[in-house]
């Protein structure tokens, strides 16, 4: 599902200063894998039949959406989620830019937009940063705003 | 999946005015579900493992996000959306407001709160409901503010 790193997992709250940048994973998106999704969670037909979808307005099969995101996540969870994570409150401004097609690699890049800590608790920071998932061609298909709590480093 | 639907499924943009409330679908969800979607999406302990979860900050197994959105789409799916439906182009303000456990009952409720005519495609309309996502105590677990894209009335 993931290649390598290309940065030291990070684990707290300094390890995501305004600015940084984060570049990770890889997954290639199958066929197999978007109607599969897509059977179980959201079964229309652009995603589900690929003869269908290529008569309708997305000229062929394009993976959910919300499978996209799955994908993400998992590249997340494998590359950047500290071990020590916290539950997310929400995400703001998910956008898909592009569909996503049998055959895509995608892959993430993250950049940190705002760290503050947090006033009611200050053993744990509010990090906001913009996820972008990106295919082969270096498009952007799925951006989003994640609100993280991360822990501070004791 | 899914029990009745308790409205006519709408069509087109004139089926969506500001202030209708449309409440639907019922999903069950189990641990196996929780764990299946979580290995394969978002393998965080606190999704996939009962015995670790119950020793961390969550209390216990909770669903991941993203599954309980899926469950959402699967309603959505089922019981809401036009079948002549087109693609989505983004969502605002997702929020986990409370913890999905197993045995949970789901359900939707979609208030309408902004409808109008798209300006560069007057074929189409516009239409921005709160999607809310309750439990069986009536408790709203996740809400979330969908850009959807409606044809007109021929």
């Amino acid at each position: 599902m993931s290649d390598q790193t290309t940065f030291s997992k990070p684990r707290y709250f300094e390890d995501f200063p305004v600015g940084r940048v984060f570049e990770f994973g890889s997954v290639v998106v199958t066929e197999r894998e978007i109607v599969a999704y897509a059977r179980q969670f959201d079964p229309q037909t652009m995603h589900t039949d690929p003869e269908a979808a290529a008569k309708g307005p997305t000229n062929g099969l394009i993976a959910s959406g919300w499978h996209t995101i799955s994908l993400m996540m998992r590249m997340y969870t494998d590359h950047y989620l500290p071990e020590n994570g916290l539950p997310a409150p929400g995400v703001d401004e998910v956008r898909w830019h592009l569909p996503v097609r049998p055959g895509d690699t995608l892959s993430m890049r993250v950049t940190i937009q705002e760290a503050r800590v947090s006033q009611s608790r200050p053993d744990r920071g509010v990090v906001r940063p913009l996820s972008e998932v990106l295919n082969q061609r270096g498009e952007v298909v799925l951006s989003m705003k994640p609100i993280n709590l991360v822990r501070r480093r004791p």
